[in-house]
């Protein structure tokens, strides 16, 4: 840990700051760029985890030309650095219709509805040609028509190839109940539920004349852990570019793929009770936790550093309490010693997309 | 719910945005600089809630010269913004020598310590005058010299009482352990206790030739419950010119004081499942969470909104989970029947200082 804040000193770090294994990012880029291609579907990488018109550029030189957000502010900002095939995957915003006209003016654009209601307000307000995505709950329970209402799903389909300016863009789904599982096989139980409920909507719709009816998916744990994807057009996985503790506990990744980290300088030491403070806290972590057993909450390990590459999370060093600007690590005496006031610790996050989202300004 | 929505959109709000019922913002700070002018202590508030100088403005005019902040970048903000009393109440970042020399040739500079060691860091690297305040942990058990360690405390003293460019500025603490109370009697408890540890310490500290040792304390909890200070000097309390549902739980405010709240849009509505999910999650509230009972936690809950003025808090709507943007209300049929997408609801945040430091972009 000491030739690791030397080095993070090297780079002139003085307040809490966000530091990225670019290589690691980068590998894990090309492995999903990779990953989909041998699968023979399109990805369309989330990018509400970097936020970033610079980690976009590293997907961009390696083919990536559609993307996913998840606001029309983001998409915005991705338009404005010269993006133009964007999907935003989260349903609509019916009251942003003057957002939504200035942004499918410029870009090819793909919004997200899930009732008749919504594909109503967009046809009442839109003034330039948008795709509509219809996204069905494949069992996650938090937006989307229900993967066993397909009559419900039919008729907002229905609503779409009817309404002015809207053209249907198939089906959009996210397993986000795979964030429960705990290893690669009850990532895979997920996986193939979903899209089972997933492929009967479709075959439903088609039917009936909804055809065609290409599939969307996308959670991180899926795309990481799967190699076939029977049925799926395109991919949306976000959080894999960076990873974080909350996908290693998952058995979506191991600590060496994570590709961010926190560097905090610490503020006090307390050989006696085993703990150092360090200036990192909620504003800079975000609250997410592991909790690693029951009672027991974990927000960040940290690593190591050298020539610019990140080590494994060093568990038997928890960041065990944030308030806003503090953090408080439980360190072994043999960690402890050798830091000193002023050091910095790199540390792993627990959610790097809330994380990054904090830190990025 | 239906006219808070309306009256939300006269404002043109569109996409989440933080609303502040300033009338309720002023009579929070109102009341805090007469209850210091009447217990005869002087008031350093904390504008790590806030972080805003708009708002700083309301507390200068109602006659606050000095302030307290929990961060070197967020004492700049407010020197750029003409306040020049700016008390730094983090364990001293001793890496950070080159802004304090340049921010303490501009204001007067208060910061904290709580070892020899960061007494000698800032001996060897202070080329301007600054105070330092010893920190003191009257039982929270964050950072500090422990209360019922005085020998300790006076060796600090004694350093900064001896380094070149430093002065004592007395005791600081916050108890912090204020917030795991859930009754006015439980604040007072902890207040008392917390108290009469400093009080012990400053004892010591003078009987052995350090003084004046004024005390500063200042958590919100305590700050507003309580209005006899016995003993201390200055309270710093920063939540109280919003509060949040946090300070409602424990017992430190009604929810008819709280004094900010995020506009969220209705992206989807589920009646069958009695509830909707707006355009509002971790990152626009952090993923702060109230215990309600045991294993089920709340993210927020909505409130009314009459010319500008906020109701109590809709105990019988609750935002049950939040993602990355989407955020999931359960209500009651009779609240979500008229509710349409696109209609706003206003929403308490449990923790402000996480939502405004999230929002205030």
């Amino acid at each position: 840990m000491k030739a690791t804040s030397q080095a993070l000193q090297a780079r002139g770090i003085v307040e809490p700051t966000l530091v990225l294994d670019e290589a690691q990012a980068v590998r894990n880029i090309e492995r999903m760029v990779g990953k989909a291609r041998a699968a023979g579907v399109a990805l369309r990488p989330h990018f509400k985890t970097h936020q970033s018109a610079a980690v976009g550029e590293l997907f961009r030189v390696r083919g990536v030309r559609a993307i996913t957000v998840s606001s029309l502010p983001m998409a915005s900002y991705f338009a404005a650095h010269g993006w133009d095939d964007i999907g935003v995957a989260i349903p609509v915003n019916v009251r942003a219709l003057a957002t939504i006209n200035e942004l499918a003016q410029r870009v090819r654009l793909t919004l997200l509805v899930e009732s008749v209601a919504a594909v109503a307000a967009l046809a009442a307000g839109l003034a330039q040609e948008v795709a509509l995505w219809l996204e069905i709950d494949p069992g996650y329970g938090r937006s989307g028509v229900a993967y066993d209402a397909p009559a419900e799903a039919l008729a907002v389909a229905q609503a779409i190839v009817a309404a002015p300016h809207c053209r249907f863009a198939g089906l959009l789904a996210h397993a986000g109940q795979s964030y429960a599982a705990r290893t690669p096989a009850g990532i895979a139980a997920v996986h193939t539920q979903s899209l089972t409920r997933l492929r009967q909507v479709q075959a439903y719709l088609q039917a009936h004349g909804i055809a065609p009816c290409p599939i969307s998916v996308g959670d991180t744990p899926t795309c990481s852990v799967m190699d076939d994807f029977p049925g799926v057009a395109e991919l949306r996985p976000g959080n894999f570019v960076f990873y974080d503790l909350m996908q290693v506990q998952i058995g979506a990744c191991s600590s060496e793929e994570i590709a961010v980290a926190v560097a905090c300088p610490i503020i006090a030491r307390y050989p006696q009770r085993g703990q150092v403070v360090v200036h990192g806290g909620a504003v800079h972590f975000s609250k997410e936790a592991l909790v690693v057993e029951p009672g027991r909450v974990v927000y960040g390990y940290p690593t190591t550093m050298r020539d610019g590459r990140f080590g494994p999370a060093l568990t038997q060093a928890p960041l065990v309490s944030l308030s806003q600007e503090h953090g408080i690590l439980n360190l072994p005496a043999e960690l402890l010693g050798p830091l000193a006031l002023g050091d910095l610790l790199l540390i792993f996050p627990v959610h790097s997309c809330l994380t990054v989202n904090l830190m990025r300004r």
